[in-house]
């Protein structure tokens, strides 16, 4: 698997954090040409970064409990390869490190031979749900988790 | 509204040629934050596509009825303003010329003022329906609207 | 076309109120047996009753203004014949006169040979969303409408 | 759990089949009322309809194999009580035994406490994917199972 990256990360910066979800292709989600049609692939990648967010207490109802929300500002998807009706998918979301107030996540889509099937990335800003201001930095309740990161204390199996 | 460029196009190529159709975010296209969910913009950019594209007559059907499909490889949208319920917005597409065998789309969407909301692109390949090749050049089916194109002797609306 | 009945309206009611939308099924809708899928549905019937609604000042943000909720509780749809790719259809909808807290759809679908491809209906009920609790009554803000409707005063060209 | 029966099955019927699917509220599912979409239970069910199909050799794929298609000729819900994001529920299947040549499911949503969510019901004919005729009897490939099914002999834990 060639190296593939959409975002930089900042000298010194941590490893970005990873897990996976899976997913069987359901027969709605099959077009007339016999495959996933390509405006689906944000769910199944929703699912990875919510997955991920929530095991690391940064998923949206972590941001909305603390008055914040995160809309996705970019969204991009490289198709390589079809998906077809009834395989199931591995889905890969990595959270890359960054200082300023943004979550940006890259997928990976794998089929059961470990085939690369697409990717991906979202890239989502924090707003404060009361007066719509744009955050410029992280809030207050993601610094413990931001200085694990930084300290490589954070263990996703 | 500042020139975005998604694609860059050859010397002498001659203009996008563009369309627009006009679509209202319904209730289930709204999350619980109030917006039209980032993952819906497909099914209105597909919209536009369509109706780009069927009026050149160089559709999925075109390009089907001939033996040709065109699955999307690239997709990509930048969010600027969110979408809300019940409003009604433009989303003009744009097919960009390449010699390549290549359907090279942008997209804008607009508010009933003129208010660009989001932009993005898609690029589909052309692949043989029988053996699944790839197509390098244009099929012939599409020789006289790539001259009349050149030509500037399309004329849309 | 066949007379058919999902409601019975007590005896003197006024005669249902109607509209229609129109809708063309998108490439996204069509699931591999070439049709579309039986659960999209639900959204061009949503169309339908949402235009309808909104026109007798009942809609969903309507009710909504008045802090009322109005849950779908039953939904059902029969299938007469199948809706293909980039053909329109009519969706026809009819609001039935009841005394009680409900509000009362049928649904129709035609295509433009007036042919019934599907009907169906469904069953709305009416919440406080404030204290999530079920209305007996028409909320006080439909009187005026109820009134006129039973006087055969609206006029829905 | 009160007895609740969409479908009347004939003297000496086998009793009903069944399985049930887990599937988590998506954030994309849920509405501006904070309540998973009605339109949504369509493909929950599938997935409930899909899982038993399959483990009985009854799938799509299994009739599509065999020439045969199984449109929805008709489906129905009745919701009791609201599905919230991130919350994950049962949906179980049960497959009725009928002599024509039906598939006559019937559904029942569960939260994690066992409470009735929803219930529900599809009923789907089988038609020759050539000639787009009705089938009257249950096609040939099905009369083991169906026979198993009559001496008891499935065994879907």
């Amino acid at each position: 698997m060639k190296k593939i990256t959409y975002f930089t990360t900042p000298e010194g910066a941590p490893e970005p954090l990873e897990t996976s979800v899976f997913r069987t292709v359901r027969f709605n989600e099959v077009d007339p040409m016999g495959i996933m049609w390509h405006g689906h692939y944000a769910s199944f990648i929703e699912d990875a970064r919510v997955a991920l967010g929530d095991k690391l207490g940064i998923g949206y109802q972590d941001f909305y409990n603390h008055g914040v929300v995160i809309p996705v500002r970019q969204f991009h998807v490289d198709y390589l390869a079809s998906l077809t009706y009834g395989k199931r998918y591995e889905i890969k979301a990595r959270l890359f490190y960054t200082d300023s107030a943004r979550l940006n996540y890259d997928f990976t889509f794998l089929d059961e031979t470990g085939r690369v099937m697409a990717r991906g990335y979202s890239v989502q800003l924090m707003v404060n749900e009361q007066d719509k201001n744009l955050l410029f930095e992280w809030p207050e309740f993601t610094r413990p988790f931001l200085q694990n990161w930084k300290e490589g204390k954070i263990n996703l199996k």
